[in-house]
């Protein structure tokens, strides 16, 4: 047995077989081969096994995942029966003498090649279809295994170097139990999937890929942030007696889904959650969640080859909505850039992503897409209460032209007799500073902020949050942090309007102490995190939190910030 | 005649002949070669031109530049003359039958490989040697011309894609008349070169290496930002006259080299200047500079192959604490990471450099070095007015660090009866938004502030300051900024200390009248700067300022505060 320290990315103990989810060792050479015959009836075999490979997981897709996961695979199937490719393979073994793996590489990547220069949008993607097919014929070529995370029919905790928002798309909910991966933080998107997704994880273990085997007994501490590999029986004894423990207080917690969250001396605030997907709802009601603080909608552009349709977005929007029956759901326009990247948009390389043309600056300048999302959610508001807001704002000037853009196309709309929500609020994340510092300016002209701790930590002490090199810098209990949190929040109330918290900060134990004194409004988290929120914030007083804030506000650093806390909230 | 638009890096007129420095193209192919004796010739021929041209390099540099540069050709000779090297070539020509070019490349790459991986610093440079000479020779075999800008002996326009502070260094002051590059910004190195070598200059051009042939008539126009290519005699006369003008307008400055900067109401203000060497020091003192505020400690790192000695850096600060007679100069230790490398340290590449392990965070973990350079400085404290900073200090706790250390040097060398002088201030770089909030705090503990607008700017804007694509929301007038500049300013002088800025900000025209009003105690600027700044400083009232400042905390955007000055400051 041995074990592995990682950092804790969402809470619970797993405890199952591993499961590496690895890119294969697809490389080989060129031969010169003398048994043509015997070439191409290894090929043509290679061929039947991806065809009836590629129906079993079309058919298992249709039934676990929907339609449209399914249809990716029937687009694989009619690539691998097309004559001209297949031909055109063969026709290079017997001309060229040449290994089957040769012929395919070369072929497909002729193929791939052109169909990328093709001016139509449809005969593009058929280019990753050829990619993924070749790559399929290639591993039974070469008798490798490549790992198709959405046939798992057993319960596992998966092993990989990091995980995508599109891996982890793929991933079966019902038999992924934890996972752990080698790179990562607490804000990276392995780990918001993780929370979201309620299972156990660990990531940043720098080495689980090349430690851990396929079948290895796992278990993942998500509260330790530890891995063990192999344990003994005992340990695993005591880690089921601490599942079982978790599972009580999950339940005890549970008794509070329908509770207000209201402090020991009664002030009320809001608990939401943070989601991805329409499919994140379910566990937001069943954890209590008062509303929506944060719908991210980048997830319906991500892990695809084009962008997302007007319709396909409403349609989206739509379910939310209606979902949270009137409740608040306040949705993000496209925050895309920095760690996040859409391929098929073809954004030029920056030196310092997280510095450069994200969010609401590549909104304004691709107005084109920016507008269809603003028109899909104009038009799914009707179904309930939704509230628009803009990420990545800088200055006055740059709210100011994206409010008038929605003007525009509500207009528009109006114009053609959509229907349109009467009232909309349109607010803002803070999680630039000059935003969180000009706040009293933008409180005259925005309906309502919600602050953005991931990165207005960063930027506020200019410490890359990705970069574990300067993790010590990352620091949401820094005083500079809490001043800037209440000059946001201040700012609102005089104007009569709300703030929200949308980062991980919101639900973290040592933050809402101090966020309760420093006069937050609603707290946006994990729909996970919520119950426990919840608890907490039951036993506190307001006004204790208030005077714990105002000390926190004139401390120096962030270690005496902790201390205070721990000091004076019960924890 | 064709005319170039970019940015404004330097002032000034310059007219003269293009001097394109630009990587010449080395490419070659492989060739099978039959005639073994003619091609030994062709390359025994490069290697006697190679030796002539070296030597005369090195002659040139020992006079212009000094032994330490002329040390450098005398090892490439010591390569190019070791028959190791050469006979290994000969030999691969021989036995191989191919082109001279291929036999050098393979062979000096063997070598380098070699080199690089041995265990002795001395050895490793080597490599680098190696890689010049196999420059050098591949240029002579392929009848390519390299570039070398220490040869220059005609007033000339470098011509450039971008001027790195190496190449920068080896520029021949007397010949070169000004610059323009296809990138860069105002606050890029090349441009802050430009400045303190008085040189004009426009970078950002895009194409001007496309555009520009050597030989070809230049006019910078360092005012406007425009480079005109081949000009009309009308336009060159119309140029001259301008360039008289300003002649003439810097002679009418000059008068006030020895003045105090004292406004018209009788506040006075201290004007110093940022420079990066001691050889900046003459700029200094005929331009009136009242002090070093910034001296920029990198470049004693850089364009080298390993690090300063002690004893080189004491000689270098003791040289620029004696050239300024008792008036203050503040060093900067070494900030280095974001966007200036040092190839030798091996540091791993970081996803965000600016958002990375730079400056003091570096030095915090590669200790050696900062004790180097901190001894360097405290030995030659006793020889002038000596201020030390620490440059992108985000937390309190760093600075505690960075002082103690420096106490335990100091220790040291007073145990060992080394002078030191009795007083020696100790501040921080304000560049990162935390230190700015929490002024107050540090304020406390350190002996002064020098705001560093340039990365402040970037990061409360979270917008890449070299990235042209966010170049809108580098905003030195943006309220968020003047509001953090307030904070420091207010916060030091309740301590009973001053503040300084050393960023671009604090020598344009329009931030001079609100940092006036915000109660900046020092500007820090390039030398050619602060006659111009003087002469704006004497005509203004302190109270008015005081006036538009307060006003302008109070605005919402950039825009109107530059309205607000333009109207109020006589500009």
């Amino acid at each position: 047995m041995s074990l592995l320290h990682g950092i804790s990315a969402s809470n619970g103990i797993a405890i199952a077989k591993a499961y590496r989810f690895v890119e294969p060792d697809l490389s080989f050479s060129k031969k010169t081969v003398e048994d043509i015959p015997e070439e191409l009836s290894r090929f043509q075999s290679a061929v039947s096994i991806s065809k009836s490979e590629l129906e079993s997981i079309r058919d298992t897709a249709a039934k676990g995942l929907g339609a449209d996961e399914a249809a990716i695979f029937d687009a694989h199937i009619l690539v691998l029966l097309d004559p001209e490719l297949l031909t055109s393979i063969e026709d290079k073994i017997k001309t060229d003498h040449v290994n089957a793996e040769h012929a395919l590489k070369e072929t497909s990547d002729m193929f791939i090649t052109m169909f990328e220069q093709m001016d139509n949008e449809y005969m593009r993607e058929r280019a990753s279809d050829i990619r993924d097919v070749a790559k399929r014929l290639l591993s039974h070529l070469l008798n490798v295994e490549i790992v198709n995370p959405s046939m798992i029919s057993e319960k596992v905790i998966i092993i990989a170097e990091d995980l995508t928002p599109s891996d982890t798309a793929q991933l079966n909910r019902e038999f992924v139990k934890g996972f752990t991966t080698n790179i990562g933080g607490k804000t990276s998107h392995s780990a918001i999937m993780a929370r979201t997704l309620e299972i156990p994880a660990v990531v940043g273990t720098k080495e689980a890929t090349k430690l851990i085997q396929d079948g290895d007994i796992i278990i993942v501490d998500g509260f330790k942030g530890e891995v063990h590999i192999n344990p003994t029986p005992d340990v695993i004894a005591t880690y089921e007696n601490e599942q079982l423990k978790y599972e009580q207080q999950k339940a005890e917690w549970t008794k509070l889904v329908d509770e207000k969250t209201t402090t020991a001396d009664g002030h009320h605030v809001e608990l939401a959650a943070n989601i991805g997907t329409p499919e994140d709802l379910e566990g937001v009601i069943s954890n209590g969640g008062e509303g929506i603080g944060l719908y991210r909608t980048e997830f319906l552009y991500m892990g695809r080859n084009q962008l997302p349709t007007e319709e396909e977005q409403y349609e989206a929007y739509k379910k939310v909505l209606q979902g949270m029956s009137g409740k608040p759901v306040v949705v993000r326009t496209l925050d895309i850039g920095g760690d996040k990247e859409l391929p098929y948009l073809n954004l030029p390389k920056e030196m310092n992503p997280f510095l450069g043309l994200r969010a609401i600056r590549l909104c304004l300048e691709e107005q084109d897409i920016f507008r269809t999302q603003l028109r899909a959610l104009l038009r799914a508001s009707s179904y309930g209460n939704l509230k628009i807001m803009f990420p990545m704002i800088a200055t006055l000037d740059e709210f100011r032209q994206a409010k008038a853009i929605l003007e525009e196309e509500k207009q528009e709309l109006l114009n053609n007799n959509i229907n349109v929500a009467t009232t909309i609020e349109v607010g803002i994340m803070v999680e630039i500073p000059s935003t969180a510092i000009l706040a009293d300016q933008f409180a005259k002209e925005v309906d309502f902020f919600s602050i953005g701790t991931n990165d207005l930590i960063q930027y506020t002490m200019a410490a890359d949050r990705m970069n574990e090199r300067v993790a010590y810098l990352y620091q949401p209990y820094n005083p500079a942090i809490l001043r800037l949190v209440k000059m946001v929040i201040d700012a609102s109330h005089k104007e009569g309007k709300w703030t929200g918290m949308c980062g991980e900060m919101a639900g973290d134990e040592i933050a809402i102490p101090l966020l309760l004194g420093l006069g937050l409004d609603e707290f946006s988290m994990s729909a996970t995190s919520i119950l426990k929120a919840r608890t907490q914030i039951l036993k506190l007083n307001k006004s204790d939190m208030v005077e714990l804030a105002n000390e926190a506000l004139q401390m120096s650093t962030a270690e005496d910030v902790v201390q205070a806390v721990m000091a004076r909230s019960n924890l």
